[in-house]
């Protein structure tokens, strides 16, 4: 194991071929459309289990790649998702990533109504125009304000539904798999931050027309 | 699940009564001096596994306190972990966060030597006066660089040793776990910027003293 003596593209590779040896060994059959996301999802985190719980929305692939070629917004829950999204693939693909969490505003809106930050956010960006996709790693309020909204006629491009933790975030990704919109969802508890990012990058990579492998980075 | 009915640091502590219990009925014992660091990477995660697999050399929070308490600086191998790092709770201990994966030169110099970004990154972080604190959740040649140095005498306050992933990692965690410095490293494949950021404001929270409670945000 000495430095230099593999490149990143061919561990990347390795790691690829690796997860997906072990899904066959594990009688995991992953659909051919939905590889690159769940096993960049399991290669974020070398946790097999999202191999079984992202569920995907029949058109969730097609509309992402939609929205990414129209030049989509896409608008995280954290500003670590946003760290993890690939700047040089967005600006090749015209696309723009946004969080809204830091911004002093949001937080005294939040403070004043009561409400969380991350659902603040979400009210700011559903004000965007075009295509927007979201990326929710953290927060199941995210996801709450959101189906409200959608429930009043809003209509993203895709939601990425992956909050991590104990209280509310089941029942939050929920609520989006009854919406009617399309949808990445992680079933149960698992997800985060680099999670969601790793789906974002997977969509962008198949958009983008410079990458030659399926998986590469 | 009504937006506004759960406060944020309700829901924390709710979290991590649910982690503790869990440990306890699947018969896992976190010893006393562990869990805020244990239970944060979990509560990352959503996933149990870090209870079996996340050691600590003797001394690991003994002396990460001390270096806190002195001001320490804190290199992380992503922007994504730096982006995970409380701000506020830093500042309020005098403590500094950095990461050098975008600067220029650092990709500059990496291209021109053959080696990774994160390796000459390392090389910059280890001249840093004063205690130092590595959080590396991404990229064992970080691990391998930084054990270099300590084979010639370098001298870290701590490694935490988190990077995730299918080539490499194990082996490099391993290298720190034989070193001799004081280190928190999670074994085997799993880990990422989410459990670095945990990991570092597990520390960081318990040395605020305008924390009241051992686990809260």
């Amino acid at each position: 194991m000495k430095q230099g003596k593999w490149k990143p593209e061919e561990i990347e590779k390795k790691s690829f071929s690796i997860i997906e040896k072990e899904c066959t060994e594990q009688g995991i059959f992953v659909p051919e459309e939905m590889k690159s996301i769940v096993f960049r999802a399991i290669h974020a985190t070398a946790d097999f289990d999202y191999a079984r719980t992202l569920v995907f929305s029949d058109n969730a692939v097609e509309e992402a790649q939609k929205a990414i070629r129209s030049g989509a917004s896409i608008v995280t829950d954290t500003n670590m998702a946003l760290a993890g999204i690939s700047r040089r693939t967005l600006d090749r693909l015209n696309c723009r990533a946004f969080c809204y969490m830091a911004d002093e505003s949001v937080a005294s809106e939040a403070s004043r109504r009561g409400i969380t930050r991350a659902s603040v956010s979400m009210e700011r960006a559903v004000k965007i125009s075009g295509s927007v996709i979201f990326a929710v790693g953290n927060a199941p309020t995210a996801l709450m304000t959101l189906y409200e909204k959608i429930k009043k006629g809003y209509r993203p491009a895709l939601v990425i539904g992956v909050p991590v933790g104990f209280v509310n975030v089941e029942e939050a990704k929920e609520l989006i798999l009854s919406s009617g919109i399309p949808y990445i969802v992680n079933r149960g508890r698992k997800g985060g931050s680099t999670v969601a990012a790793a789906i974002v990058n997977a969509l962008l990579y198949e958009a983008d027309p410079s990458r030659g492998g399926e998986y590469s980075l």
